[in-house]
């Protein structure tokens, strides 16, 4: 490409993929929007964007593509910023971690979501965030889910897969409710209860003492409770339906293991040990995207 | 030292034992005992051991120390085997993740316990497991926690104290009680929430869906839940009215959770992955050893 790439919150994710497109020589010129001004400055000085706007309603019009890399939560409130300068020969995506309640805010703001808006999810991210963090290989060998609508088009479709493509990743396409529904499973819920568990240990009156003889596998286990408290408000929101569901049922798990506890049931809690153990092992050979 | 070390059950904590002894030339001979030939084999073949015995009943009398490094299920099971063979000349220890269990099988096999045996557990170890994955490092500015008893005599608590520092270890001192319900919280709930949570992803329908877009996050979420299940068997059972209990608030909390979703009390739930945030910052920046 030779076009213009507008990049709408520089952090992990929008600066790493303005660092990887910058590297492979897509575009001409990348430009940022964030409201923090001090990240603008400081992905300028690295050379991750050209140049940068505090304010979404100052930008020009002629860009090729438009990624919405903000918190979810932002994304109705950009949608109507946007709305009277939404050029039809801009391709516009997003990277938020639920789909539904993108797709929902685009409806509300434009009554049906506009054929030349791809929604979109990049798996992957680190428990740390802001421009700081961004890196020009996030994305290599990577998982990218697109969400189109009936009525997304099929050029800015393949625009979008190509860029992502181009910068490493591996594309997927699936319905949004159902993108929703794994990512409860497999990202939402373990942050939840990463959050719950450290949340609940650190209220306790020996918390002091618990940290202290804390050790590698705890260090680990609650990696992903160190990432942005902000961004998660709005992705447990976002997809709060499917959350709640599984947070009962894995309230349910956890009375099934205390029952087995309780009632000294030693084989039926190896099993589900050794269960688990197997799920992962298969988990981790195929870790590497196939 | 110049005398002689038993290591009952050469997997990775006693493996690790025995190769940071050897490596600080702290005995003249290493003697292992393990069930499984094959283990025994590879351990006096990669020079772990001197040599070894399958029976803990064939086993001469002349050690300096002996540790017991098995499932903390064992422990019974071995102290009844050691009774008629008991050296009031020798130091016992063990490195059992759980103390109480520990204690009480030892009450229950001699009446009290011994005032040559030294209750101690190791803060160190992975999710893998066998004496292939022994190192001499493995304890290294790592802590141990020693939990004497009133009867424990000063000798055999400043013998053990000493091997453990020898090879690198920080050691404190706490009761048995006490420390369970310390790792209940920092280790025992931990692990049982990983087990846990992969067992109910693992069992749902679209779990191949769920594996494939699992990422970073849940890989470091879920390592300890490739953890020997035999071995955490051993010490979920040998802790469970603590575990129990912590497992029960550990459910009110994500009710807590799920009312602030379903509530859209968007203000405390960002306070609560806040604090969570915090509260790991906290352990990170004292997680070495200080």
């Amino acid at each position: 490409m030779s076009g213009r790439l507008c990049i709408i919150g520089v952090g992990l994710i929008g600066g790493s993929v303005a660092l990887a497109a910058r590297q492979k020589g897509l575009f001409s010129e990348i430009i940022g929007v964030d409201q923090n001004s001090e990240n603008l400055r400081e992905a300028e000085q690295r050379g991750v964007i050209n140049g940068g706007f505090e304010d979404v309603t100052d930008l020009p019009g002629n860009f090729d593509v438009v990624m919405l890399a903000t918190p979810v939560g932002d994304m109705q409130r950009l949608f109507e910023l946007l709305k009277p300068r939404w050029f039809s020969s801009t391709v516009y995506t997003d990277v938020g971690s639920t789909k539904e309640s993108v797709v929902e805010a685009a409806n509300h703001v434009f009554g049906s979501v506009p054929s030349n808006f791809v929604a979109g999810h990049p798996i992957a991210g680190s428990e740390k965030s802001g421009i700081g963090a961004a890196r020009a290989d996030l994305y290599q060998a990577k998982r990218v889910i697109l969400t189109p609508c009936a009525k997304t088009g099929a050029g800015p479709l393949q625009d979008v897969r190509d860029l992502w493509e181009q910068i490493g990743a591996v594309v997927s396409v699936m319905e949004a409710h159902h993108h929703d529904q794994i990512f409860a499973a497999t990202s939402h819920l373990p942050h939840i209860v990463a959050f719950a568990l450290v949340d609940m240990l650190g209220r306790k009156d020996e918390q002091d003492e618990i940290l202290k003889y804390a050790a590698g596998g705890f260090r680990d286990f609650t990696r992903i409770a160190s990432s942005n408290p902000r961004m998660w408000l709005d992705i447990c929101m976002g997809n709060r339906k499917e959350l709640m569901c599984l947070i009962e049922g894995f309230k349910n798990e956890l009375s099934r293991i205390n029952e087995m506890l309780e009632n000294n049931e030693r084989d039926k809690l190896l099993d589900s040990f050794q269960f688990a153990r197997d799920t992962r092992q298969r988990f981790l050979e195929r870790f590497d995207v196939d």
